[in-house]
């Protein structure tokens, strides 16, 4: 009846018509039944397989239906011409590697935020509210964001950060990478970058991934290097002025002011990365390069990954109005990226003054913090701190020591922590200097833990840690 | 006492020292205040203004901090050296274009679904619920997407779309295009990609917006054209075989075979997009390419955008291991473009029941519609109907009448439809088409849509409507 085996077995977990189905379709993508021969009829295989006549129709309709025979009418089925793959598996195959399980985060993580006072309540009670209240939700939404949200940020922003926006200008994006993977294709494969150098590692990714070309501009105590930049081709600038990744330093106003005026005169843009604006100790927050701009060269940025907590994917960008053009342009049709419930509770988060009251909470929270930190730390015989005014990380130097061992003797005691080189493309600005996040660093523990990096570097001073000089 | 006008008002609503730093701060932006001039003293400005001495030490401090003043010890304050920008606005600042504002979905627009027996109750539950019980996911999550929601998906898309993959070869992102983005970054700007013509729009603005080359690969009643491709330079092929958009093609198995041939042969990759696979009238899905493919060549891609709600930004990849480590170099590092909160409610909502009991209510809603619609619809006299086997979409077509005719005799009785040329890039396989979709159309109103239809048709061919002929 057929050239290939067929065995059904009306015990298997199976259907009937799916085992038939199966081996036939087997059958035809193998050549066991090569392209044009003629299948039973239908009548035939009942009688043979003892089964019953749906089962061969329901089976013979899904193999007609997916292709794998031909019915010709008032003649019966054929196999169809089902070309064979070359047989075998790629030589090569690799193993699925398993993703790097997720670890805790390091004590001194430069990225680790505390979310121990994060209103979890309020914010469960607002995503309710909104998926009660509006069903129209699930469907399309704006591809910049949901309005009420671009207009509580247009209003935060304008109060906290001095940025100039209307509401229109505002675009949400699923996090920083993702607003920033949009910046890359708008400002096109010719553009130039001017990054930081040290900076923020990410970015970098960003842009070398994509194929863009790179230009690394040293910082002196002041920011990017202005006559660095003037004289390299760069036609886009990233900064982070409020506080430098990773130095902390915050651009004073003559520098945002020279760097503007390369971006008027050169035509180029300044993407202006807010990070970490939401914390400050002592002083006010300088306001944005974007409220200083009034040529529209400055492409405003940030994000709640920092001020509220990484899993939080919202960060928003201000477009000048020639660029939000060409964004619409390119973007205008898409979705957001972000899900309209999430945008929409944010928005009553901000304009509830539910961000406001967490910000204040948080922020003294990181304050006491850096207090008892900066107490304890300066108990260290030698140690260098700065880029302290603002965020949650700060620089650990100790003159004299190699940056590699410094790292290793605090690895070593339980205290990992990257090393200032590990964000700089060029030769470090400063030797011996680590970078130490705060944001999830228990404040009860802090004494302990510089005793500990104390005793971890005083024993290698002392000889014995071998290896790590050099 | 200065060179420029300094008046204070007491009665204003911004503090004194404010007011006292805003005014030193413009001037010396402005260059009123020039370079090295060295400001009044702190005593003598208390005198001259008549205000506190800790009003204007606030503001001295400020302009230090900002870099508008340099302090020099024992001497005094001097204006800093601050780059004037040049004067005034860009000549031709264009205006904000307020975004089109969003428009209700056209009833027949193909993007439109039917979210009325969404469960709002339960999802809203569920999120309560995750985001009580789980306060660690605020913190930094797996690039790829949680683990939960990986496991769930990975068991969903075996026994629904004969996948076979690894939890750990999933990637979650929000939404198709942000999943697209990422592979045109992995496949390189040398990559060459076949696309399906008509074909899906968006696929093609994400890869032309990022200077990728592109072939259009005609389609026959089996989809793409094995020749057209194999004869092309194309080393990617972005496919839609469970329901071809917008043609509604079903691709035969054999097809499928020989498409996969081509890229085992040639070393090329295909984008399998299951675009609504989840809706089938009869018969059965036929399983993914990817489930044939035993050479690793296919990236399966799909989403809940549809299926669900589309603004449900979540959308997931199956990739291969060779892939996948590519994946990880690029994106490894990055925080994933969904919210964790709403990637644990999938996870649940997909493991405990909640998506297949959704997708059989919504299914057969939709199935009912496409009955009443097909009833309806073949009460117009010569129309032809194609691709509704599946999907929530279908072709009409009425032979003998100019597209532009048809869409503009549709639109003009207030029921707009898409011509077919619009998702073409040559000229289309089939003339006088016009694409409908029926996820937003209310069944109680289709005999009288369909009725409008045929009113504003047989209208138009008696001459009625003027201007259309050609």
């Amino acid at each position: 009846m057929f050239s290939f085996a067929l065995s059904l077995d009306p015990q298997g977990r199976e259907p009937m018509y799916e085992q038939l189905y199966s081996a036939i379709a087997s059958a035809v993508r193998e050549g066991a039944l090569p392209a044009g021969e003629k299948l039973p009829s239908k009548r035939e295989l009942c009688a043979r397989l003892g089964v019953s006549r749906s089962t061969v129709e329901t089976a013979y309709e899904l193999l007609r239906a997916e292709g794998y025979v031909n019915a010709r009418p008032r003649s019966g089925y054929y196999a169809a011409d089902y070309v064979a793959l070359p047989q075998g598996e790629l030589p090569h195959r690799p193993a699925v590697q398993a993703p790097p399980a997720p670890t805790p985060e390091p004590l001194l993580s430069t990225s680790a935020v505390d979310v121990s006072c994060f209103p979890y309540a309020s914010w469960a009670k607002l995503y309710k509210e909104v998926v009660y209240n509006s069903p129209a939700l699930l469907q399309r939404g704006d591809p910049q964001g949901e309005l009420c949200l671009r207009q509580a940020l247009a209003e935060l922003l304008s109060q906290y950060r001095g940025v100039r926006c209307a509401p229109e200008q505002l675009v949400v994006g699923s996090g920083l990478e993702t607003l920033m993977d949009q910046l890359i294709t708008l400002f096109g494969p010719e553009a130039v970058y001017a990054m930081e150098d040290p900076g923020y590692p990410a970015i970098r990714r960003s842009l070398t991934s994509r194929g863009r070309t790179l230009r690394y501009i040293p910082l002196d105590g002041e920011g990017m290097e202005a006559g660095a930049l003037e004289s390299s081709d760069a036609s886009v600038a990233y900064l982070t002025p409020s506080h430098q990744f990773p130095l902390g330093i915050t651009m004073p106003a003559a520098r945002r002011s020279r760097l503007l005026r390369w971006a008027v005169t050169t035509g180029g843009w300044i993407i202006e990365d807010d990070y970490d604006s939401e914390f400050r100790y002592g002083g006010r927050p300088i306001s944005s390069m974007q409220g200083m701009d009034r040529h529209g060269r400055v492409v405003y940025a940030g994000t709640f990954s920092r001020s509220l907590a990484p899993a939080i994917r919202l960060a928003y960008m201000v477009l000048h109005p020639a660029l939000l053009s060409r964004w619409q342009a390119l973007y205008g049709r898409q979705q957001p990226t972000v899900s309209r419930y999430e945008q929409t509770v944010m928005a009553r988060f901000l304009a509830e003054g539910y961000y406001s009251r967490y910000l204040r909470r948080v922020g003294s929270l990181y304050a006491r913090r850096r207090e008892a930190l900066l107490a304890a730390l300066t108990q260290i015989p030698g140690l260098e701190i700065s880029g302290a005014e603002g965020g949650i990380h700060l620089l650990l130097s100790l003159p004299g020591r190699s940056e590699a061992e410094l790292s290793a003797l605090a690895e070593a005691a339980g205290l990992p922590m990257r090393g200032l080189s590990a964000f700089c493309h060029q030769v470090p600005p400063r030797p011996s200097t680590l970078v130490a996040g705060y944001g999830g660093l228990p404040t009860e523990q802090i004494p302990e833990l510089a005793a500990r990096l104390q005793a971890a570097w005083s024993a290698g001073t002392q000889g014995e840690v071998i290896g790590y000089r050099s």
